[in-house]
């Protein structure tokens, strides 16, 4: 610690609780993550984002491997026509799309509108791949660019392009469908929760937040560092809305049609930006290890960068934890420790391990946990297993910690006054709600808090009086300053 | 053989040799690969062709992992007042570039160009990165979509919208560019005659066909089975030119500043077009075995497709070539065996191997190759490494095959008249130029024949008549019809 403050002046502008989203901005940068483009919302992704993207996509990419779900490519450009076909769609996306009217110098009667989602070019291409029931269900994914000309930016949160993978799938009944659009759910929920250790709250959007052109939107929210939710993940219901316009059809048996239900799911580089307002601290950003792209950083410790024995060892050590799987880096550069440290706690590399004469000597190693600062010496030759220990220590602790402030940090209200307090604080507030869009709109004027969700597993939990009425009748529904 | 005549007839339209762009449609569709989109000149890419671009990736990436040069996600859309910067890259673009004028529904007044490459908008960005000399040399590089909006389209070679990967150098001298450019040329020449088995020739270009904004740009040629010259791989040498204009540039510790020197260099999903075009035959497509996502199927060969021998010893067979790092797939399905066979001779996939109750019983299993249709049979106790092997010869093969088609219909000419009716003749004609362009041009007009590069080692041999003049002066140059 005496090094960092010798050596290194702490780059990050503000600490969490002064100002959140200049913390944010700053540890995105000094972090090596970012940095904005020349047009507003535009962003350059640098390697240390980009790394942890890929990270995400390989981890889940194999849990759609394993369900059979295969990735296309579908292009970026939507005649016009196709893209407003679905009105509710169209309505809902227009406000937000940008359209190509030029091609190759000339001006184009009907305009190219740039993806800013893909359910209406994929439904069109889904009609000549659906003849019978055997075709279903149809499954397709992508990993790509999209694009959403928001007035209000935020890098990562919500650029103007981002990276993101969309699935698409018709299936032959509702139940089905509906029951897909569940199982995803579930999965990003998985991946969420044990892979970047953010806790998520789960449940169905109210028709005022859901997809527009969707029958039912599902969502997973989980709460920022600051108290404000963050939709990480949905995944819709589309019912026939798409299929009915795009005229997707199967035939029975019998010479009956039917029209196919579909489903869409996405989960974008948003999660990047959760990843940092979940667990960085006043130093910088905290990778849990199962996402982190380097999961150590192995520094010798030596006045001589060149020592030999050091070299030596810390080669030795390198090999030992690579053949257990563990992605790490090695730093043998010219800087000088308390540098080499500070770089890697502000990049978030979850654990450092040193090895330097005093190790050497009694044939130990030195581990460093960024998430709470303790430290460990390992004898050498049980190197990897405890480094693969603590490494999944870290990753529960930062799980639990997460969870520990959301519970801390959401309360029960008691009516519409109880539940502003509460936004206000920077808190979650669950209530019951009878569906009045009245009173959901009046909060959303009046405090910013907007109904995140209903929660599963909290329907008829909790006995207070239920906003909008005096009965308990409604749902449960999470209100909360959303991103 | 004969189970495929029983059970399928050729889906593919038309024999190499009657209709080649017949036959190549024909086979892209048949293996899986791509659909056309709704806008002329898109495609959807299907599993079968991205799933390759993959292996592309990971490939090329660790080229790319072993020079140090990471990876960045520049923004898709670059302003005008950005791109309309160099002049020559203007010109160059304007007619093929897709401009976006409206905005979250409201025109703009400058538009925003979708990226047809990124010179632009990424030393626009290097400005803000390099201050000295210990700031270069600068290399990043991207994976992404790019548009170009041209008027004669083929799937895979002249899309309006294809994936590629992009990089961008920026060096404190013209020969430290230079040599790069080279150097990346040299890694994209062993990666398509290693990796891809497509032998190419290598030279710069002509003022005529060089990159707009490039002080000189090399290719990488490849003949296609019908005689055309593809253009794989450019790097270029951009000289100062982007550095002047976006005013980059680093100072000398005298205090004296210099314009940087950069590069830039990109590779396609063209190269997916090229493997079908040089390997391909009348049945499909043949995949060299280092690009082939699956590079055998593993076939089960009984009456009972739940026989429960035969497939022990299937899985077991599997899990052997598994641990010696092959990558397979195992077909276990309903289908006839014939049905089966002609299926993944159609996607290209390298080598079948099938066991049965005759390859228990022998303790073999039985290999065919996809290229020649050679069967070998092989002890199952040494089936991994006579797998390996096979799929060795068998990438040697597809390499030395489509080598001795290029040195075949390469030819010397003496004289245009001699040119134009080589290259009338499906062939790659070399000869000596004074570097005339009037000549270039009527022979351009004539023959349709462009000179596609100046090859690398054959500058001074052949002695024969120079073309423009008598003299024997000229470079050598090698005109061929391009895609």
């Amino acid at each position: 610690m005496s090094e960092r403050n010798e050596n290194s002046k702490n780059p990050i502008v503000a600490a969490r609780s002064e100002n959140f989203p200049g913390w944010y901005a700053s540890v995105l940068k000094e972090a090596g993550w970012l940095e904005v483009g020349p047009i507003a919302g535009t962003i350059v992704m640098k390697p240390g984002a980009l790394r942890v993207w890929k990270e995400v996509q390989r981890s889940f990419g194999s849990v759609l491997e394993e369900k059979g779900i295969e990735d296309y490519i579908f292009p970026s450009l939507i005649p016009e026509e196709i893209f407003a076909k679905e009105q509710m769609h169209l309505d809902g996306f227009v406000p937000d799309i940008a359209i190509v009217t030029i091609l190759g110098g000339k001006s184009r009667e009907e305009g190219l509108v740039l993806r800013p989602t893909s359910e209406t070019i994929i439904t069109n291409w889904m009609r000549g791949q659906i003849r019978t029931p055997n075709d279903l269900p149809l499954k397709v994914h992508q990993w790509g660019n999209v694009f959403r000309w928001e007035r209000r930016t935020k890098p990562l949160i919500r650029d103007t392009e981002f990276l993101w993978q969309e699935g698409h799938t018709a299936h032959s009944t509702q139940e089905e469908a509906d029951s897909f659009a569940l199982e995803m759910l579930e999965s990003y929920k998985t991946f969420l929760q044990e892979t970047l250790a953010i806790p998520v709250m789960a449940g169905p959007k109210p028709e005022s937040e859901k997809f527009m052109g969707a029958l039912r939107t599902y969502t997973l929210e989980a709460m920022m560092q600051d108290g404000r939710s963050l939709q990480l993940a949905t995944s819709h219901n589309l019912g026939q809305n798409f299929s009915r316009v795009f005229d997707v059809k199967y035939r029975l048996p019998d010479g009956l049609q039917e029209y196919v239900w579909q489903t869409s799911w996405g989960m974008s580089t948003r999660v990047l930006g959760a990843l940092v307002m979940v667990h960085g601290d006043d130093t910088g950003i905290i990778l849990p290890p199962r996402i982190a792209p380097d999961q150590v950083v192995l520094i010798p410790v030596a006045k001589d960068s060149q020592d030999s024995q050091v070299l030596g060892a810390t080669f030795a050590v390198r090999d030992e934890l690579k053949k257990a799987g563990i992605r790490l880096i090695v730093d043998t550069g010219e800087e000088r420790l308390g540098e080499k440290r500070y770089r890697y706690e502000r990049k978030g590399v979850p654990l450092r391990v040193e090895i330097g004469a005093r190790e050497i000597e009694s044939n130990t190693i030195l581990l460093a946990r960024r998430d709470n600062g303790e430290k460990v010496e390992a004898p050498q030759d049980r190197g990897p297993e405890i480094v693969a220990e603590v490494l999944g220590e870290i990753q529960e602790s930062l799980f639990a910690k997460a969870a520990q402030r959301t519970v801390d940090k959401t309360v029960w209200v008691n009516g519409v006054e109880e539940l502003q307090q509460a936004v206000k604080d920077g808190k979650f507030a669950l209530v019951h709600w009878d569906g009045d869009g009245r009173v959901e709109r009046s909060i959303k004027l009046n405090s910013g808090a907007t109904i995140r969700c209903f929660p599963d597993g909290l329907r008829g939990v909790g006995a207070l009086r239920e906003i909008g009425t005096d009965t308990l009748t409604g749902q449960v529904a999470l209100f909360a300053k959303a991103y």
